[in-house]
């Protein structure tokens, strides 16, 4: 069984306690809901570390729209099962007063990066997950730190943040995961009816398409994007938000398209709001 | 001789042999141009921990004013003469390139008490001093860290952010410092003319009316605040930025006067800024 953590206490001693052992420490932070996505972070924690912890917090203060915290998935006897099947050997598991006791004040930002794309559709979003992936870091002072490219806007933001901040904790990225169909793996996808769920995978295809045009030496991002914009257009349940080529570590747009690059999108299927990536290199 | 560490990797190896050896670390942050104020730091971290470091970084972030960091006194050989009569163990000594390699991009806000006061005159100020504390905070896990209470403000930023982002250090305040004419030790005395020298304890002595008065039983902060401001108008050198009776934790002004407060005051005297505060309880 793994390990419950229930305070932040209780997770300092047994952090302590760990170190005593001279085991490296991997973490794996979540939202819960877990997935295949999440488990292939687990994997790669268990693989290189001696100790695994995982943290389940829905965290309110990343969240921009307050129905998006609420229908967020939460069951957590069915994660702390799903942790046990990964090896995962404690999970840290606080309640919202736990973290935010009395009123906070401080917060963590990386600029630039945090105002585009997902920053731009989800204002205050990257500092509420700045601040707190800062805070479990203090709490549970980890070797390494795991994290989905499916998020990979948000992956650049905690890379930038630990560099910036001296923070001794190495931000291992790990590839995104997918459905058979090619549809990524988020806790968000249980919220998609039959018919979107159906549909969803052309997000995947349309990242597909542009990666197929950059591979074949298209430098021009605006004409990859408006060939991947046309493949989305013939599906008008799609309500695009963004779909842009950036560089891979500024999250700024680029054009010419020339070495490593990233093809970031978020659309709408009805009331869920999906977000993918591809990292692409040209010829 | 205290040990001198120049660079950020050599301090982390450091640091962790210390740890080895289980003892306690002490952790004196300062920007130099060491005075008994820096040295009652010390003086208190070495008997509280086995081990003590101080840090000497003049952090060019925290500045407001370009022409402050460039007359801000800077005499290393002079401060690690200073720290090794304190028993100091070790000192980090790092240039900009290695605080700040790269464009930073990652700050670190305190709301609230970061706008008033010091914040309001000396804008973006806090959020420098919040990042460098934080930084140096990843780089030195030390056990405790002290700081001055003539930079009152400061300690009150510093304590709710660790607070707030569980930095796991216990931030301990230390008593000002004075002259023996009341003028509160600080590296910017040294930039006084004779002149001002002679009239900048009248600063310490308008504090000292207020709490004159507040311990009297007055509890019209409007009252004690006119008072002491009467008296420093006395002295046309002085020009005030502030003067206030704020609450300790807060720093939001107080009327009437309950329990314990900060009296809090900035001037400026020829080209030098000098802060003070007293704190005051009433009766």
């Amino acid at each position: 069984m793994s390990i419950i953590l229930r305070t932040i206490a209780q997770t300092r001693e047994h952090i302590a306690a760990v170190r005593g052992h001279r085991l490296a420490i991997g973490l794996v932070p979540t939202m819960g809901a877990l997935h295949e996505g999440h488990g292939a972070l687990m994997r790669r924690a268990r693989e290189e570390n001696g100790y695994v912890v995982a943290t389940i917090f829905v965290n309110p203060t990343q969240f921009d729209r307050a129905d998006d915290f609420q229908k967020y998935p939460r069951d957590l006897d069915t994660d702390l099962a799903f942790c046990e099947r990964f090896g995962v050997d404690a999970v840290f598991a606080p309640d919202a007063k736990e973290m935010y006791p009395g009123e906070p004040l401080t917060s963590v930002a990386v600029a630039g990066l945090s105002t585009r794309l997902e920053g731009e559709f989800r204002p205050g979003h990257f500092r509420g997950v700045a601040t707190i992936v800062a805070k479990l870091f203090n709490i549970l002072p980890a070797d390494r730190a795991y994290f989905g490219e499916k998020d990979a806007q948000q992956l650049a933001v905690i890379q930038k943040m630990a560099a910036d901040l001296n923070i001794p904790i190495t931000i291992v990225p790990v590839p995104t995961v997918r459905e058979p169909d090619g549809l990524a793996m988020s806790s968000r996808n249980q919220r998609l009816t039959p018919d979107e769920r159906q549909i969803a995978p052309l997000l995947y295809q349309a990242l597909c398409e542009a990666e197929r045009l950059i591979g074949n030496g298209m430098h021009s991002a605006s004409v990859v994007r408006q060939a991947a914009l046309a493949l989305l257009a013939q599906t008008p349940a799609f309500r695009v938000e963004y779909l842009e080529v950036v560089d891979p570590a500024t999250f700024q747009p680029v054009e010419p398209i020339n070495g490593a690059v990233r093809v970031v999108a978020a659309v709408w299927l009805g009331e869920v709001r999906l977000i993918d990536n591809l990292p692409v290199s040209v010829r």
